[in-house]
């Protein structure tokens, strides 16, 4: 069976509130299997009637973390730090209050340019001591996750985005020194794009761990607009086995005026739904072909 | 014959100092033939004596200008966007003193990671203006570069680098805009590798403002070693009839360690003029093949 293919839910809207549960069922009919929520704020969603409201659309869910400067596994304020972790427990809890099994993100912390942070030189007396704390942290939320039947998927990010883990290389060491089985990793290909050199490669050594995977073109438009090798992406998931879910994240708006940035979020202008059941069609059947292949 | 192909000075040291002339003959014999050159800061460099170190080393020349905050044509604070042209009418004056033809970056100013600073919505009322102010002091300083004999280069950076041109699309609006033969583009691989959904279509879209273009892999490590279609882009610079410089700017290194920024510049650790001389080979070759191809 292919794995379970769906969208991130500020494709639509950011925040998402509890007026925004009829696009469950419009994400359904675009061929969504599963949504993924960025984790709500305290107080942004309820989590019952959240439950109620998947489960009626026929939709899986599966949860996405958000990390700042302010709790940040990584950073050597020790306030941040502690705030990182309770952060991560109440993700968890939340997973669990929404029958959701996979909590993702760069869980680590340390985000860069979304946070106005420059990149600075590493210095290794730093460094040492910020990968033991994210690895002790992520150790410890990992036990409290397996109790709960939810899993941890860390995600790289592009250089630009953290100065944590920016290579499937980095994830996969990240992954190996917690030792943890509730903590694996999730992987874009819009980071994979930039910082590694060999997708399916990459695909290939991260297979042990890997819990989720984002499938982004290299622009984060449509996947199948840009030059991301998909057959070779598909063929190397299907090779790891990976049946996990495929999460598409196609942020890009159509319009590429003078001076609107790329980066900053833009609500949708227009109905996006045809492209966005076209790509994952296009995934779908690309995935279907690499099983063929591989019978 | 193949357009020229050089490397960007900081590729071994930043800043470039007169310390550093003995790095030309180094360069000469790894096949470069030119030198990308950081503008050099008021002090930094003997624009003569750096000048005779070149022909010295049978080097060509390029510049590379470099904004910030401070120097931002898009800037709405008049004392930034005065500055911003006071710096590229210096940097149009160092090219004539050195005896470059081009001075190539992104010009308009706007940084976004490297100043710290977060990408945020853009208001169209402070769009328009901000476009309006770009496109009027580049078409000054063109003015200024047409009468010395210099062409200034305008890059799109991917969209965590800035907020003003980030795809080719939006290059080519700018160069459109200004209007001024001495005012054309410079592409980058890096950039278009996550910007623009095919690259060979990109370059033959841009062909008639290209004045300059940095040949870049995904990762940013040396050409060849990640999965940008280089043959491509050779045949797409080829059918534009590109002769223009084609500088290398390999940056990243080759150790991975977790919690060590890629973002950031190193100095190398290592000698690393055999991997810079096969990207260059690499490239040429490929040129070549297209060349042919098309005879």
């Amino acid at each position: 069976m292919n794995p379970p293919i769906g969208i991130i839910s500020m494709f639509y809207a950011r925040p998402f509130l509890a007026a925004h549960f009829p696009l469950f069922e419009r994400m359904k009919r675009a061929g969504m299997d599963f949504v993924e929520l960025l984790v709500p704020e305290p107080g942004e969603l309820d989590l019952a009637r959240t439950r109620d409201a998947l489960r009626d659309a026929g939709l899986g869910v599966v949860l996405a973390a958000r990390v700042n400067l302010q709790r940040d596994l990584a950073s050597d304020d020790p306030a941040a730090h502690a705030a990182g972790i309770t952060y991560l427990e109440y993700c968890v809890d939340t997973a669990a209050a929404l029958g959701a099994q996979i909590v993702g993100g760069p869980l680590y912390g340390a985000p860069l340019v979304f946070a106005g942070r420059a990149p600075t030189p590493a210095v290794e007396a730093q460094r040492l001591p910020r990968v033991d704390r994210v690895v002790a942290a992520l150790r410890r939320v990992g036990g409290r996750a397996a109790a709960q039947g939810v899993r941890l998927a860390v995600e790289p990010l592009n250089r630009f985005e953290t100065d944590f883990a920016s290579t499937t290389a980095q994830g996969i060491e990240l992954a190996q020194r917690v030792d943890e089985p509730a903590v694996g990793l999730l992987l874009d290909t819009f980071h994979m794009n930039m910082e590694d050199g060999d997708l399916p490669q990459a695909i290939a050594q991260a297979a042990p761990h890997l819990v989720h995977f984002q499938a982004n073109e290299c622009h984060r438009g449509f996947v199948g607009t840009g030059h991301v090798d998909w057959t070779g992406v598909a063929r190397a998931l299907t090779r790891a086995g990976y049946a996990g879910p495929i999460t598409l994240e196609p942020f890009r708006r159509s319009e590429q005026r003078l001076g609107v940035g790329l980066a900053q979020w833009r609500a949708p202008t227009e109905d996006e739904d045809t492209p966005l059941a076209a790509s994952a069609a296009f995934l779908r059947a690309a995935l279907a072909l690499a099983r063929q292949e591989q019978a």
